[in-house]
């Protein structure tokens, strides 16, 4: 019974946090699809916004399974990750871009390491969900071209870029500090603190790479 | 050669005019989602814009495989479309949801009813993509609840969609001027003036039927 009750707390937030951030996701590539400056750039977005529902879908069914109402599950993840996106709101298409790729990617990883703690099926089922929809390879594309065209274009966007890790991080660091069940499970799972410093290393290495990607200055 | 010349033109602007119709329809539904009171109502529309986007991808690809850049195809309908959604946007979330029932109901009966002049395998295409998503439950469903809660939401709604309806039929005359081809086929499909008649007494008692369903006034 009592791993049961350890575990079962950050099953619910996770699965929580994640149905929530799905659902803010889409509603933001929604609003910077309309940035785009071509229709096939306004579709590729939205086709991206439209993958997060997807995800958003499998994830209330999942706790709606486990007994527990989607909306209570993601109810203490509303503020910090309103929050987030209310501070760091793109206000150019390339911007957005950004956010997609370093934003989603940062919170990606994240997710996918806490996965790994999980018990199954519900291991398998968030790694599915955070599963790249192919949104990488577009927004490489875009941003790579727009820098060609106007180098001062990749300073901005660094900038830009920097300024989503910080907000990510603050609103991780309140979100932690408030759900017992997931710190104890980042704890648990890590081991000690040498594990949340490699699980930090592998988080700032694979953000690295895709600044780099987007040939951005880390 | 004279046939082909005749319904290709339309073919194309049928599918362009669909193809931007879903894509201004998932802008237009996500949108309208953040002005839901519930997370179950935000998701529920949420969902709705993801189905259109998916029946814009089959539509942008079916205009690939007759050789027609999808952008080009939609863009004569870009400003009608716009000019419609920018004149009834909707400041409420009841309001949203009637534009989602009743003005996308209308309009995909006015669709469907062109489609049925359309050669195969068009025909089938633009007759699934506008198969109705399961939407119109969820709207039925809480515009009824808002009306027993308050009479006086119905007296507001009706003139709602009494606007919807207005603009819809100005911008569907605008486009209809201006592209021969589907004007083309309306007539010679419908074959007379009778035809013709005859299906706007189709779209105007299905627009009925729908109002009834929401307990407005037609």
């Amino acid at each position: 019974m009592s791993a049961l009750n350890t575990v079962e707390p950050a099953v619910v937030d996770l699965l929580g946090v994640l149905a929530y951030a799905e659902l803010t996701a889409f509603d933001r590539l929604a609003e910077d699809a309309r940035l785009a400056p071509t229709l096939e750039g306004h579709a590729a977005l939205a086709r991206m916004a439209a993958a997060e529902i997807g995800h958003h879908q499998r994830l209330c069914d999942r706790l709606r399974e486990l007994d527990v109402e989607p909306a209570r599950a993601m109810a203490p993840f509303v503020r910090p990750l309103d929050a987030f996106h209310d501070s760091t709101r793109a206000s150019t298409w390339l911007e957005g871009l950004v956010k997609a790729y370093v934003g989603d990617g940062l919170a990606t990883d994240f997710y996918r390491e806490v996965a790994a703690f999980l018990p199954e099926p519900d291991r398998t089922l968030v790694l599915e969900t955070l599963a790249d929809s192919g949104h990488a390879q577009f927004a490489v594309r875009e941003v790579r071209a727009a820098i060609a065209a106007d180098r001062r274009v990749g300073g901005r966007l660094a900038l830009w870029a920097r300024r989503l890790v910080g907000e990510a991080l603050t609103q991780s660091q309140a979100v932690i500090a408030e759900r017992d069940g997931l710190a104890d499970l980042l704890i648990t799972g890590t081991g000690d603190l040498n594990g949340i410093a490699d699980l930090l290393t592998r988080l700032t290495t694979a953000h690295g790479e895709r600044m780099s990607a987007l040939g951005l200055a880390g």
